[in-house]
């Protein structure tokens, strides 16, 4: 609070984070994306401040967006699973679990200084009743509670609904049509006019505001609205990505048009790596980086991010502050004057003196799978304690999570451990994770006495959370979620049969 | 000249060529590179015209810069080998060919408009003594005229020479220290203080001038002087990067400060890709590019390109042009009022209605590799007409021109055609050259037929230069240059012995 005196406003400023879905830190033009067809988030970046090393907490959704919700690591929140070592999990329509009720999440405790919360899009933290976003400190939502899958046969499985507030409006592929042969679709003119709505009753009612818009355009599959298909020179991904750019554009000429750009931090990143396994068509571009999500090299955590506050933080910035994704969490909490909870293991910095006087805050990054830490980052030097990508049986099928890249010993498609001799890089010299630091040179010595007692105190410490992934049964599927009856939308739920959750990546 | 007539100006602009040496792609702040370096071009892309798709004539250091001061690929000035199919060519110090004097260079013809000309670093083109710079145009030259490789024992071979115009001022590692276990050269401080005294000396005479500034710092061994050593995140490489950058800077700084800013055009460049052979100390990045020096692929010929003229060329634009290195060639001479040669084939195109009109030019270019068309690129497809990194010998040794990187079919360590049928990518969607089109779809026949009549048209009207990488012979080394008894650094010339170049790659 006494940061905000400083910074002179009357009351804590808004806050919007919007987080893409799927979207690589190559995807940028200021990222070096060579088609260049982001302008409004090219110019955001030019009058904000650029993160060049800001990482996601897991390379998958569910967990990304748990971990930026709680400001705690997939592995205290629950948001993995035990089903199997060191595999990705979420929450597909069938899974049981979801945000514990034990959790304290961003939107909650934003209340406590009288904001106003909504999300917008992909909620993705569980979909039975008790894990709706408006028992999670949301007071409105439109959006979905699962990924834009589909369209399935309303028999074996029930299309995903899409929620205002409390109850379903429509489903995806019916009242939300999603064309999957010519990749049309409305959801982010929708989900745009959400934004700018809620933005302008909120700035009419005085009340800080936190706006999460998670929208999903940028995940598989891909889609946009007919201006823009067919505009963009990368492709269907692409005219996707201009129709991002055009509404992050939108909505930051309408806090300026309100003259509320200086009490509004807003906040631009992406929940994982560009999903290469869909590539070229419904994937993003990850940059120099190996491989994309799912994985725990710089392709699946690393994000474009880009802060933007005019008056407070300084414009054209570019900070080499190592980000996370949790760091939202306590931000967010310390401009609102508020401090995270104490009675708990908080992931996420307070980024604010970064932001506003550009301190570099030394931290580890912890980058887990599943329930492995697979590797941690301190400075620019990062250590693998597992290496893998996925199984040869996969692999096999032809799922690729590093196509056209193959480092030997790094890339691997078995669970290879490295604990006790771990793989070093040097993010600075090699960002793209081809060259493993020698064993018996002197910086690898150097750069493991630092990693390694940050990693030991990390595990020391670690509490695991209960795993929420582990379970899945048809039976919570959205048959009949509240709002079925009034549309006529009712479908006939199956018989409870749980089932542990298979996990293949 | 009419164009000139329109912008305003009393005489024909200076020109300023920067040419890098061995610089990828990746490796500037304003296309992606993650430590963010280069504040001095990312400055002059915003005051100037990016362009993304800007391509060397030729993945290697001699073809490249023959092409560029020529205007013509160089299968037609003769700097490609017919010792061995696709294998590259250049000018080590036993080369016993160079520039024909046929040729017409750049500064040759910016004579006939009264330019004063200036070469500062890297030749290249041959030397001896027939084709040094000042016999081919040049008024003025301070640098080498091969690579800075050495220390060489003055026995076998002797240190490359350093020359102020007709002479000898000294050798690399001589007078002219590179510490290679520092990292340590002043080289590129000389190089600034000769482009910076060439600019204040024309200015005060009232002449236009070109000055050709053809720095060699990333090139193997990278170096920097004492002020860089140590300075950036990405270790050596860096270094010698942020040194060139701070010069750049320096320069236009000089431009404005003199008022010619507006009277000045300047563009940036580099001669090929950045040479992941000798990464990760040694060499810069690609961006998301496919491998590197050496090949046709996007990493091998896809450069870093920036064109600055205030007032002119609109500020903080993106050009999606296809341009060429040898478009510099054309486009200088049109700034000059002149035509190119009209009694020989010209490839590089006028880009003055792109730079000062944002005019798109239909263009195909054509990648060789030594006397081979290994692919051609029109719009946004690009075909490998052969494909090949380098031989499974010198692969299994250690040299990899693909490092973490492997494309199935594409990155091939035989010689593979694929005349009848080409490999094609769309670099929108597939910059990484990883996802060939299906030869069944109907977007590669329409694609190929769009390519096919440009490069029939190509090679109907083909006419080889005499090649001129062939002969090697030690005598012809510069042994004892001109100058050299002044300095009391004559060797002894060895017998002649004439023998065929070896080209491993
Ligand atoms: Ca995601
Ligand atoms: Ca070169």
């Amino acid at each position: 609070a006494a940061k905000l005196g400083a910074v002179g406003l009357p009351q804590p400023p808004n806050i919007v984070l919007m987080l893409m879905d799927d979207m690589g830190w190559g995807d940028l033009g200021v990222n070096g994306e060579p088609s260049r067809e982001t302008p409004n988030l090219d110019r955001m970046a030019a009058e904000g401040m650029l993160f060049p090393s800001f990482y996601s907490a897991n390379p998958l959704c569910s967990p990304s967006r748990a971990a930026l919700l709680t400001g705690r690591l997939p592995i205290r929140n629950g948001f993995y699973t035990t089903n199997a070592h060191a595999r990705n999990g979420y929450t597909p329509q069938d899974m049981v679990g979801g945000i514990p009720a034990s959790e304290r999440l961003l939107p909650q405790l934003l209340k406590e200084a009288s904001y106003a919360t909504k999300i917008v899009g992909k909620w993705h933290l569980g979909h039975q009743p008790l894990f709706h976003p408006l028992k999670h400190g949301f007071d409105e939502w439109f959006g979905s509670p699962n990924c834009h899958f589909g369209p399935y046969d309303n028999k074996a499985k029930p299309n995903i609904p899409v929620f205002r507030d409390w109850e379903m409006v429509g489903r995806f592929y019916e009242e939300f049509p999603i064309n999957l042969k010519t990749g049309e679709a409305n959801l982010t003119q929708i989900y745009l006019q959400e934004a700018l709505d809620f933005i302008k009753r909120q700035q009419s009612q005085q009340r800080p505001f936190f706006l999460y818009w998670a929208i999903d355009a940028t995940h598989a599959p891909v889609y946009a609205s007919r201006p823009f298909l067919g505009t963009s020179r990368r492709g269907r991904y692409g005219d996707a990505v201009r129709e991002v750019d055009d509404s992050v554009g939108q909505i930051l000429q309408l806090l300026r048009g309100l003259h509320i750009a200086e009490s509004t931090f807003v906040f631009f990143t992406s929940d994982n790596g560009a999903a290469l396994v869909s590539a070229p068509q419904q994937a993003g571009s990850n940059g120099p980086f190996l491989c994309g999500k799912q994985t725990t090299f710089e392709g699946g955590v690393r994000e474009p991010a880009i802060a933007w506050w005019p008056g407070h933080v300084p414009m054209g910035q570019v900070s080499h502050q190592v980000g996370s994704l949790m760091d939202l969490f306590t931000t967010s909490l310390s401009l609102a004057g508020l401090q995270p909870p104490g009675d708990r293991e908080i992931d996420g910095l307070d980024l604010v003196p970064v932001l506003l006087q550009g301190q570099l805050i030394d931290r580890p990054i912890f980058h887990y799978r599943g329930n492995e830490l697979m590797a941690a980052t301190v400075g620019q030097y990062k250590a693998h304690f597992w290496t893998w990508t996925n199984s040869w049986e996969e692999f096999k099928k032809g799922i690729n999570f590093c196509p056209g890249q193959n480092v030997s010993g790094v890339t691997t498609h078995t669970q290879q451990e490295h604990t006790s001799l771990p793989l070093l890089f040097h993010l600075g010299r090699d960002p793209g994770e081809r060259y493993p630091l020698r064993f018996d040179s002197a910086e690898y010595e150097a750069a493991l006495q630092r990693i390694s007692p940050a990693v030991q105190q990390h595990q020391d410490g670690l509490v695991p959370g209960q795993p929420q992934l582990n379970v899945c049964n048809p039976a919570v599927m959205n048959w009949a979620p509240p709002g079925c009856e009034r549309l006529g939308k009712c479908l006939p739920v199956p018989e409870s049969a749980p089932e542990k959750c298979s996990w293949p990546h």
